[in-house]
């Protein structure tokens, strides 16, 4: 117990407990059953507050390692299963527990945890507020949903067939080309995502992304073992990814429109030169889509639109627009391919729901979608201007941040570095959600991802007075 | 080119054939563009037949490697993501791919291709045929769904509440006490494997399952780096299971009740054998009830009802008593156990759909379901004797079977070790789709699964007729 956690600017102090003692239960050190030290004892070896180790200890046992009985204080978890989990280092701590030490995955797993809790005023949520969801009309809409019953068994493994001619007249009106047969349904884009890792890459693979990127939120790659490499637009691209490939299978990934999280699109230029530099090296570019029809005004054409050679896996969703609940995405690709990572879904879950298929096809074949999407465009541009307008008043002197052109999000930069783990942590005190920068970009503490989609315009002001208090706390600290 | 293929009991020509032009192809011996000898020549120096050359060129077009042209034969397929696919063994190879060499799985692929063909009659199909689909009953549910703007949203990780509040009462009818908490839903029984695979087990653990098992005709385990370990049952169980496992993590996977493909139960006291066995080791039981409700007479109570400890993972679906369309089953184990496959779900698919969920919750809480399934148990029942009626009358002399006790299958066994893949190959080509044993366990060459769940009755007499007529010739071969 020579061990002592000391300032580290990503780790927090917690942090570093949990992990700490994570690593004594793997390695065997503290066996199933045994009585941790009292926490007054623990928090004068290692000095810190008590708080901190009681909150490393909650967390550990949230995630059924430690258990507390009352009056006794904190035991390694004894129940079959997790001595089993814990015993062997088993797959699921390499994928999932071994990330507990980088505070960007712990913040994501702090978020999704609090998201349910209706009484947080969430500013960064990726999602759409219940009441921008469309859900009198679905509900209205399903009354006209006549079910074949040779839809509702098994599915084609590229999915409804139904669906992908409705997503093919979609895709014509983006200038892309596409037959039924070069198009995958998936059960939403970050499923996409996994098929592709799983069924087209292989380990050790390198997968291009911007250094601003939802991939760091995400880990559909890393889990199957790919490197990740942030890669700068700017002069002699081509011979930058080259380099960097040395030679390795490897694929570009990118949200040219409307990105996540900053909100930014590529022009034309920039598109084409991805487009002729991933072309050159026979890089395979996955354009992730999925925020397209909240474009507040029309905008350049997908890359996919121009690429004549296969290179491009295009991926939509209904997610961002309609409903996340349905879970439906689409991957555009070359026929094989197409069929490969089909191939791949079916012997992962046989499918997306049927269900979920046939409103979809609905939606789109009758022109609902269309129609929503507009309204749903109109009130996103209204409550962004709203949002602006309330930054414009409360944050002018400590942040900047550039007019949204679509979508949920304003990237919002203040103008020291105070967006960390302890600001993310004291606005969640405060009831607060936000996400903060370091979640896409583990070396950035100037960002918040605000998102002017799910809070509503009460929330939004209460919570931006949160952020301004706290933000100016910490700039004095 | 010395390679030959030659005779062998389980690989056939043709597979030999495709996995020998595919390793040119891996290994770069064969480049994108090259142009493959003509069949005729071919089909010379391997001295097979040119329609044995010409079906294994369709297969690896059909897979993307090969492309022919007009008139100049075959070439290796010289897209960008084809020759990206092919260059450098990706992990779909390993996972896929390699696989080809196995005939079980290519013959399972060749069901799936084969599967959407109206024309076939399906006599192995293990998915109730459409006129069993209470599409209408669905139909008409759909207008009494009330849709909460929360539940179309993303949902929380373990799913529904609503959903799972509805199944612990079910459950419960069971004799299994579960809380919302212990209960994670998922897209489908296969998905429950997938993330059990992922999530808690690391790579070289041991999965034990019977020999004859579904866990041959799916890789959710092997994917995932597991050795798959057959056991016996019988006297010394543990000490056998421990000799097996030499100290590895393991799981085993079971169908007790109405196994897949055999259609047999587990009695209360191998139930509780194979119990005492695993806990006394503390190997984890995956027990796989997805037949359940398909029991045409109650049957003994799931071994998660007697489980004290946790140790066993307990597995239910509506895709075999309601309609696979809506993907939707379940996983019930110790909370820590249920949050992290729901987790490791999160990071795979953010859930499954809001609306199949909602559709199950309907129908569990109103009883449509419990109604449902008692017209189908009945259908069942009658296509059942209807099917043993015809065998009796066809295949006194040929083949021996039990009497089904629910569920889809009866698992006829032919005398003679007719049932290969030419035998399979024969009866595709006259329209009858079969499972062969072989796919369930490869050394089985005496069994068919015969589901008397999907052809209508005129297309079993009609199918079994064509059975009979390709098992008398293989009788006399």
């Amino acid at each position: 117990m020579d061990w002592k956690p000391s300032p580290h600017p990503h780790h927090t102090l917690q942090a570093q407990i949990v992990a700490w003692i994570a690593e004594r239960i793997e390695h065997g050190d503290w066996n199933a059953g045994f009585r941790l030290p009292a926490q007054r004892e623990l928090a004068a070896r290692w000095s810190v507050n008590r708080s901190t180790v009681q909150a490393a200890i909650d967390e550990l046992r949230a995630e059924g390692l430690l258990e507390t009985r009352r009056g006794s204080g904190a035991y390694v978890s004894g129940s079959a299963w997790n001595a089993l989990l814990a015993r062997s280092q088993p797959n699921w701590q390499r994928h999932i527990r071994a990330s507990v030490h980088k505070p960007n995955r712990h913040t994501i797993r702090l978020i999704n945890d609090n998201e349910p809790d209706p009484s947080l005023v969430r500013l960064g949520t990726g999602e759409l507020s219940p009441e921008l969801l469309p859900a009198r009309e679905l509900e209205r809409s399903l009354r006209d949903l006549k079910l074949d019953p040779r839809a509702i068994g098994y599915s084609e493994p590229l999915g409804s067939l139904r669906l992908r001619r409705a997503l093919c007249v979609q895709l014509e009106r983006l200038g892309i080309r596409a037959q039924p047969d070069n198009v995958c349904i998936v059960s939403g884009a970050l499923q996409a995502l996994q098929l592709i890792a799983v069924g087209l890459l292989e380990e050790g693979s390198a997968v291009f992304h911007e250094p601003i990127s939802y991939l760091n939120s995400v880990h559909p790659f890393q889990s199957a073992g790919m490197r990740m490499l942030p890669f700068r637009h700017g002069p002699q691209l081509r011979e930058r990814l080259a380099r960097a490939a040395r030679g390795r299978q490897s694929l570009l990934y990118a949200v040219p429109t409307l990105n996540n999280p900053t909100g930014r699109s590529w022009n034309p230029a920039r598109r084409q030169g991805i487009y002729d530099a991933c072309s050159e090296l026979r890089i395979p570019i996955v354009e992730d889509d999925v925020y397209r029809d909240l474009l507040f005004a029309p905008g350049p054409p997908p890359i996919k639109a121009t690429d004549g050679s296969g290179q491009v896996l295009y991926m939509g969703s209904l997610s961002k627009s309609l409903s996340p609940g349905l879970r439906i995405g689409w991957v555009v690709a070359p026929s094989p391919v197409a069929a490969r990572l089909a191939d791949v879904k079916m012997q992962t879950d046989y499918g997306s729901s049927a269900f979920s298929q046939e409103i979809a096809a609905h939606w789109l074949e009758t022109g609902l979608y269309e129609r929503h999407a507009e309204r749903l465009r109109s009130e996103l541009r209204r409550r962004a201007a709203r949002t602006e307008s309330a930054l414009r008043e409360r944050f002018r002197e400590l942040a900047d941040w550039e007019t949204p052109e679509g979508g949920f999000y304003i990237w919002l930069r203040f103008r020291k570095p105070i967006a960390d783990k302890s600001f993310f942590r004291r606005l969640l005190d405060r009831k607060v959600l936000i996400n903060p920068g370091y979640i896409y970009d583990p070396s950035d503490l100037h960002h918040i991802r605000l998102s002017y989609a799910y809070a509503s315009d009460e929330e939004m002001q209460a919570g931006l007075n949160a952020l301004r208090e706290e933000a100016e706390r910490a700039w004095r600290d």
